[in-house]
């Protein structure tokens, strides 16, 4: 019997999409027909994820009248560059595709960024479906539309908002997820919980053991809540204007540490962490959080096997690595900053001498109180 | 005194735009001040453009206080690829380019590709200005918002729709083009008159001999009545579903011209002129187009210094380029037919056989009648 499907509607007007999430929807090649323009898809993995799951979604499409043709990328962060995004476009075009095949990319957040930025440039556009495999990418990557390859002076300088056709979350496909990723991945669920939903940030504390253990009910539970979080923001802020701006929470921390170490010696997830515990250090200076709140965030962090201090990089290269971020605006540091748990804001009225203070305090070496 | 300043209004909801046409535009920053974000420009333009009008322009804009940029690409369509593009990443990066920065394309058709891919995916994109140099970019390129860079297995295979905020075609700039150039960008203003605006077709072919030497009234007018067919089919079918692909006339076969021979041997203009002269043939051959319609615009685009055969591919060469073409769908080739001068159609429905004999009719080497 197949588990219950539960789905969360993006709401963008002529480019709404659904989520599904549920176990076993890579067999469902039912829920992927009725988004194809035509009967060919190009699926886009990687060489960790397709041994495990390609043969059994390519087989499942196929069963259905599809045809399809296969792009294995090499696996992992440090291949987000051009010349892995070109394997992609070689095999379209090898392969004749056209403006109406749909492309589909099967894997994590790095799958999805490399396939999704590739559909949104092929031809200048062609249908894209994500079937994302980590918690993460079911959890962000697959709202919102953010398609992006890295550059080597910068992460996700390169990119195009692109918003899918469909996304099928397969929970089933956690199973094999190495426990840091799902770390990882819980690092943005809890983050909906900071930015916006304060009852969702209780019942992660009561659960997040239920979902390190991969029970099935909080799993999907929690995706869900994720995604209709991030859903509602999206839908209010597409091309990140505003509100969007929100879920940045942690992250300008953290990609100065992504870039710093070097891309791939941290995963995302554990940047965004370390990135969020900085922010809500830097709250806690401000009044803006109790020194209780900004505890139990950093201990529903750590119970979720995540890290709260970032690497020994010294804080004066933390701030010119974030003087890179694509959130600085006018050549003002930007902050997306807790205020209690469940609200946040953003803002730029933020001294460096304090931005310095909560790097010092939450980095290995810094000055820790 | 300033001549007359010609506006084109793009309309297109939220992202319309105007297009200003006349004499010594570049010198006027007061045009550009009002579309900037913040007061920083990066400029992309080519080592043939820039030595000849780089300098004013960027004069003018730090008179008017804007921070500029400068991006200097070799010249021609052998460059409109990926390391090139990269060229203008390392610069907006290096110069710490921000998402309110606007990205200002100097020149001709790749210029503007390129600077428009750059902006559209330089950190999921920026603010976007054309100043088009060549009379090709502006009757046809700075409509539309199609960006693109071409792969070695295809023309513009890569790129996204993606609109400017302001289009300033300065007049004064056809000076210093080649005639060579000047007859290809009459290509497409020829091809304006044929698919939609008979009126038009008989003022050109009263106005050819005037717009080849230059004169100023009759460029302005030739381009504003351009960007205004062109604006009109594209504020209808911002996406190409539809029918913008009229604008495509000439280009299924244009491309394949174009890619057989290797880029940048015969100027696009030019495959899009015997691309329309075969095109021609085939509604000539279907009984929709009568034999003197169609001598009208062969001798027209030959007036216009145009050629209207292609080159000597052999025939079944033709047909396999085309194949690779955006615009199959469904494995069928999709032609833009006239019927009549001011009118034509989309359709599939065209026996190779006829496209065959229509390429041989009008290709070198093929069985000219």
């Amino acid at each position: 019997m197949p588990s219950a499907l539960h789905t969360v509607n993006v709401a963008l007007g002529a480019r709404s999409y659904p989520i599904h999430i549920g176990r076993d929807l890579l067999d469902r090649a039912d829920l992927v027909l009725p988004h194809l323009r035509t009967k060919k898809v190009a699926i886009v993995t990687n060489d960790v994820v397709g041994p495990l799951y390609l043969d059994r979604f390519a087989a499942a499409l196929r069963r259905a009248g599809v045809e399809v043709a296969v792009v294995v990328l090499p696996d992992g962060e440090a291949h987000k560059d051009w010349p892995t995004l070109n394997l992609i476009f070689d095999t379209l075009l090898r392969e004749h595709c056209e403006r109406s095949t749909t492309l589909v990319a099967l894997g994590g957040g790095v799958v999805g960024d490399m396939g999704g930025f590739a559909a949104a440039s092929y031809q200048r556009g062609i249908p894209f479906i994500q079937a994302p495999t980590t918690l993460l990418a079911q959890v962000d990557s697959s709202v919102g539309g953010k398609t992006a390859i890295n550059h080597p002076l910068g992460k996700n300088m390169i990119g195009a908002f692109y918003q899918p056709r469909l996304v099928l979350a397969d929970t089933a496909t956690l199973a094999t997820l190495p426990a840091r990723e799902l770390s990882a991945g819980l690092a943005e669920v809890v983050k909906y919980g900071i930015i916006r939903d304060r009852e969702f940030f209780a019942w992660l504390e009561q659960n997040i053991d239920a979902l390190r253990a991969l029970e099935p009910n909080a799993l999907a539970l929690a995706i869900e809540r994720s995604c209709r979080n991030k859903a509602e923001v999206v839908a209010a802020d597409e091309t990140e204007q505003g509100v969007r701006a929100l879920l940045n929470l942690g992250h300008t921390f953290g990609h100065a540490i992504e870039t710093g170490l070097g891309y791939g010696q941290w995963l995302h997830g554990e940047a965004v962490a370390a990135g969020a515990a900085m922010a809500a250090e830097l709250s806690r200076r401000f009044g803006w959080l109790t020194a209780e709140d900004a505890a139990r965030i950093n201990r529903l962090l750590e119970r979720a096997g995540l890290p709260t201090f970032g690497p020994a990089l010294g804080v004066p290269r933390y701030l010119e690595l974030m003087a890179h971020d694509k959130k600085v605006e006018a050549g003002k540091l930007r902050f997306v900053l807790p205020k209690g748990i469940g609200d946040a804001v953003v803002t730029s009225e933020v001294a460096v001498a304090e931005v310095e203070a909560a790097i010092a305090a939450r980095c290995a070496g810094g000055n820790n109180p």
